[in-house]
């Protein structure tokens, strides 16, 4: 197992625990910018420790994924997993099903950028299973 | 003098030299995220070596900086200079003009994230003169 505190981006404080209805494992949010009327963006930072992943959900406004540390798991549905290292970013349209999380051996930190939230935030849906998480390892 | 390197976050690549018609100094752009219209917003990297810094400026849609390495300068027309370091944020409304750049010592790193492109990215106006960018460090 990598270290996972080498695969943390530690410009910013960790934040809360994500909830547990919505997220599988550890996952750490921080909300550095809260939505608003006037930015119709909202930005937060995102650590997922080894295994840890969300729920599928959509975006309504669209998602843009910065990773900056670790490796981690990015799929949208009836599609493969995708690999993901610091410096890749992931767009996402709206309404598209996905999920996002860390692979089962590294922490995976991103920012993520919600835009558009005008039109709401998020959706989420089912549960990830083991099953499913584990095709990215493959 | 401080470490440039040392204070230049390497997730990605440096990128282009941003133009001189609007920028002071050496600064390098990586358009991360091209404009849109389905998530209507644009996203870059930028590096300010020392000294560097944009004009002044107004976003139609807005923006949001996020300083990730160094120690930057963020004015808004009227107000005092503002010093930022890595992890901070800072929210720009609609048409507020403003600028931003590395400190006289340090390189300075931020991602921009330009909200509601629909309405427009950036509008230019005059240089920041070397007495209002020194304000800065008095």
């Amino acid at each position: 197992m990598m270290n996972s505190s080498e695969n943390t981006n530690t410009i910013f404080q960790k934040g809360e625990r994500a909830p547990a209805d919505y997220f599988t494992g550890t996952v750490w949010f921080n909300n550095l910018v809260p939505a608003d009327e006037v930015l119709n963006t909202q930005i937060g930072n995102v650590i997922f420790e080894p295994g840890a992943r969300n729920y599928w959900h959509t975006h309504p406004g669209g998602q843009i994924l910065i990773a900056t540390a670790g490796v981690g798991y990015y799929q949208e549905k009836g599609k493969p997993v995708q690999i993901l290292h610091a410096g890749d970013v992931v767009k996402i349209s709206p309404d598209i099903v996905h999920w996002h999380g860390a692979s089962p051996d590294s922490t995976f930190t991103h920012i993520a950028v919600n835009s558009n939230t005008q039109n709401g935030i998020v959706h989420w849906l089912d549960k990830v299973t083991d099953e499913e998480y584990l095709e990215g390892s493959a």
